[in-house]
């Protein structure tokens, strides 16, 4: 009936022990699957009264290997309770809560989910740019509160064809984008570290420069000490009156107290935010604005992605216990 | 100061007669640019207390020209009283609402909206898609109601690569809906009165057929007799529990009634509707579903596509005046 043990299995067990590090709100999508292959450890479950780190210095000393769930923090203080830790493989596409310097300097590697949701986060954008260009949300309330039949029409959105539309950051989500937006015809910019020869959209060499040309921006990039506040109150008043902000990417690429300043005095003309500085809190001002599209960080979260993202994940945990090469590696060891 | 009488003038006047044919609450865009070059006879401002009845039979009695704004009726009763009435511009795509036999028995001709609204309906056909597939306005509604703060995550929504869309009606919108979703990955049948084998996507020669093999039927056709709930509790069974329905065309495509059982029933995955079968009103079930993005007849305005929808009024009631050729004829005279 016993299994042959899994490479790099702890002396005494049949599997190798894998830590989870979750939020106790944020359920591991695929955790039957990843119990398939290892002994997961996850202080919400196994001991949910118990202080996680108390938990962490008790249990998970020999642990080689931590599942980072969503965008919790990781920091040195969590890694020092970790001394066998050897591997983080995050769930997610960007990596900014982790403290990759103390990775570094401990040579633990570090994974990401690479492309899993490029394609999702990347339609989302598109959905989000629609939703406040057309006015979707705001006419759906409008509809649902009676006001159809009691005020008659609701006020008109924009056209997408003829749109300037700048991306930031034209990587596996900003590429997606915008190849996603020639279509409805609207004319492509991007700002990124250096220039992309084999896109043929126009590029920026600064995204101040980007937002005087463009009606929109939509923000795809990582959240790193260059590109925090990336959109600040001189970028947005380049945008001018009219101007539309996307963020797909990470709350605190845009100054939220300047954001939410300019959309209050009508000095922007709307925003699509799937991400907050302070998620799942947010300036209580955009509640009550209708020239926003609010979303609780849920561009990439589709069950199909988080399929693909069970698979990488169990692929790379059997590839690190067999001395195998690990895929969507942010840096090694 | 006086200028030259317009080609096809009353006699007497300097400007040929229009008359506005509406509702009271819908107002037309571009009035101002209609008067700048005709008469304009608009019962609703002219003399909004008497029966508009009245007001034609003592006012329009030599009006050749009619201008029909939004989706009013337009009924053989109206057309009896204007017994020189020759023309009639319909200010949107759909005529379903003109008896256009009266029209063709009395000689009228009758022109459409062309292809103006074409894209912005396309445009909009996809945002509804996109709206029900990933949930954009039911998580706006849960973000703005405080929820994310206090339950956490919002249901997912689906992925749209390796959906089967099926497009009912591959006209100026349709094909427009089409061109826009390949980039998403999806992909995309249709069916139509023929095959138009000038496009590359498959073809089934009912809507039957194309709903049970589609994950998402699009309606982007016109209503005609033959069009009438042409989704059906048929259609809407083999498209089954995943399956959605994006209206973009009239409301009287769909059997509204069936609709909302099957909705609610959750036999149907959900709905992005703009029309409905008696605009401004609905059925009071759809109000309270989650599963249905709900819009006010909305795809087609934006101030841009009024614009040129000006431009075009304005062009063939010239045309007309001056036995010019009428463009987006509908039928002549």
């Amino acid at each position: 009936m016993s299994s042959q043990p899994e490479p790099g299995a702890e002396p005494g067990s049949g599997r190798p022990d894998v830590l989870v590090h979750r939020l106790p709100s944020f359920a591991l999508p695929f955790l039957a699957l990843l119990c398939d292959h290892f002994t997961v450890l996850d202080p919400c479950t196994d001991s949910p009264d118990e202080p996680a780190h108390a938990f962490l210095a008790r249990r998970a000393g020999l642990t080689r290997a931590l599942v980072c769930v969503g965008p919790i923090p990781l920091p040195a203080d969590t890694l020092r309770l970790l001394p066998s830790l050897r591997l983080v493989v995050a769930t997610t596409t960007g990596v900014d809560k982790i403290d990759l310097r103390e990775c570094r300097q401990r040579g633990i590697a570090v994974t990401n989910a690479g492309t899993t949701f490029a394609e999702d986060v990347a339609d989302y954008a598109v959905a989000l740019l629609l939703d406040v260009l057309r006015r979707m949300s705001t006419a759906d309330r409008y509809v649902r509160e009676g006001s159809w039949l009691k005020n008659g029409d609701h006020p008109l959105g924009f056209k997408l064809r003829g749109k300037q539309v700048g991306i930031v950051g034209l990587g596996n989500i900003g590429s997606h984008v915008a190849k996603r937006l020639q279509p409805f015809g609207c004319d492509i910019a991007y700002n990124s570290r250096s220039k992309k020869p084999s896109f043929p959209y126009r590029y920026h060499a600064s995204v101040h420069d980007l937002a005087a040309n463009s009606d929109v921006l939509i923000l795809c990039c990582t959240l790193t000490e260059e590109t925090r506040h990336v959109i600040d109150r001189e970028v947005m008043t380049v945008l001018e009156d009219r101007g539309v902000i996307i963020n797909v990417g990470r709350g605190g690429l845009i100054d939220e107290k300047e954001l939410v300043q300019f959309l209050m005095r009508g000095e922007l003309g709307g925003a699509g935010l799937d991400v907050f500085e302070d998620e799942p809190n947010m300036p209580k001002e955009l509640l009550g604005l209708d020239n926003v599209v609010l979303s609780p960080h849920s561009a990439a979260l589709t069950p199909e992605s988080f399929e693909a993202l069970g698979e990488l994940t169990v692929s790379n945990l059997k590839a690190f216990f067999s001395n195998q090469p690990l895929s969507c590696l942010v840096q090694g060891e």
